[in-house]
């Protein structure tokens, strides 16, 4: 791995950096391809949207680019992650008027996900852990993420992909790692994020991309009968793609021709 | 200030570890008198109650002792703080089986508050930001706290000193920084813990302790209706101690005996 601490090559911040102290601060997790983070404009999109909701100060586009190439210099294929936080604080939760932010731009050799999750599709399980409701945070991908922690530490089978999880009312807001669509009647639908859960790239790179290819796009409450009534079902995040969920228990669902037309769009998109 | 981490002089951590990427871990703030911590047996004790909710190891009780005494060296008095993540981790929210917890100590010259904050007792505002209901989470001094974060950035005037948090149902939770209690008829009451909020050392404390004063306890729900009718209230933790409340807006409150007293027998208190 390779990282880089406020442009520096470095792998330490201070312990008394407010990303620790209170997670105080956003990141993103991408793809480098010889270099250049895919789907850019939508990873760019959302820290900016992001830290604008937490007054975080947000760099210089073009440095955090060329930060994204040092740091994957000779990785033809790279995972990278973007961390901005508020910096070093003094004792206490006020945001510090002085305060330098500190950025963490990394990039390691792709690993991935095998390629049969993404052909073949994956199974899920439903996560005891609901959601709390914080209309404040939701959508943003900050750094307080105990909530995933333990919702992915219910399961340990291998042959469970991922987690389902439901917020404190009973509706479906996300994977523990990934966001949710359901399809059904030629329109696709994904949880409204406004009170908890994470907006991901990948999920506003489909809202944008899907009518293009015929399918309706819906940000909605969405609940288990719902789930349950979709013809396909599929979750997506910027390393795994997009994963078609072909078992939750004795449900099973199919991975009709739209949805690998859209998994070709993304293999074909910048 | 002075800084040990896994017991060695440094004040850097890996910019890969869980406390950092997630908020991933759990700390303590506290008062070191002669290198002794003060109400020991609380803040251990709240500590081993979080580190057990989050499957967190607890290090060993003496080792973290005489890192604190070795950090406040040369202190008569000094601010400690103690933060144990889950370590450095691969990529992921799934706990590694096989992760080393980071272990921070540190300690600083006291600063503390002013003691007429104590004395007069202070003025409170009520925060806008409702916090989200988490039982899994409520009541653990984790590092997830963006909320207290947010809710300390609403007000700047010096003139307030804390602002008071109702949950998103409208109950009373406690202070941005501090746990809250109501004096009426004989007893105090204090929100129950169990969907959000943070449980203090001195919190815990208070409800050992001011039963021997005459005065009953008791966790509950509580409103703005019973801060309203409270005939006292105050606020408290480790470093402000207790700190009578004496104006909300247009409602005030005096300092009764039973405070004054409860505050005496605290500063008596090992």
């Amino acid at each position: 791995m390779a990282m880089l601490i406020d442009g520096v090559p470095d792998e330490q911040v201070s312990a008394l950096d407010r990303g620790l102290a209170y997670g105080d601060g956003v990141y993103r997790t991408l793809q480098l391809v010889g270099g250049r983070p895919r789907l850019w404009r939508w990873q760019w999109q959302r820290l900016a949207e992001d830290c604008a909701r937490l007054a975080l100060p947000l760099p210089d586009e073009r440095l955090v680019l060329a930060e994204l190439a040092q740091a994957a210099v000779g990785l033809e294929r790279a995972v990278a992650k973007i961390v901005l936080t508020r910096g070093v604080g003094r004792r206490g939760y006020a945001m510090p008027a002085d305060a330098v932010p500190t950025r963490i731009v990394s990039a390691s050799p792709w690993t991935g996900y095998p390629a049969e999750l993404a052909e073949q599709g994956v199974t899920v399980r439903r996560c005891e852990l609901r959601l709390g409701l914080q209309p404040r945070l939701a959508g943003i991908k900050h750094l307080n993420r105990l909530e995933n922690v333990l919702a992915r530490s219910e399961w340990s089978d291998p042959t469970i992909h991922e987690g389902l999880l439901l917020d404190s009312e009973g509706y479906l807001v996300e994977g523990t790692m990934s966001n949710l669509f359901l399809l059904r009647g030629g329109e696709l639908a994904t949880p409204l994020l406004d009170r908890s859960g994470v907006a991901g790239a990948l999920r506003a790179w489909v809202l944008d991309n899907a009518p293009a290819l015929g399918l309706a796009v819906r940000e909605a409450r969405l609940t288990l009968a719902d789930l349950d009534a979709a013809e396909a079902v599929f979750l997506c995040n910027s390393l795994i793609g997009i994963w078609p969920v072909v078992r939750l228990g004795e449900r099973t669902w199919p991975i009709p021709h739209a949805l690998r037309a859209l998994a070709a769009q993304l293999a074909a998109a910048a």
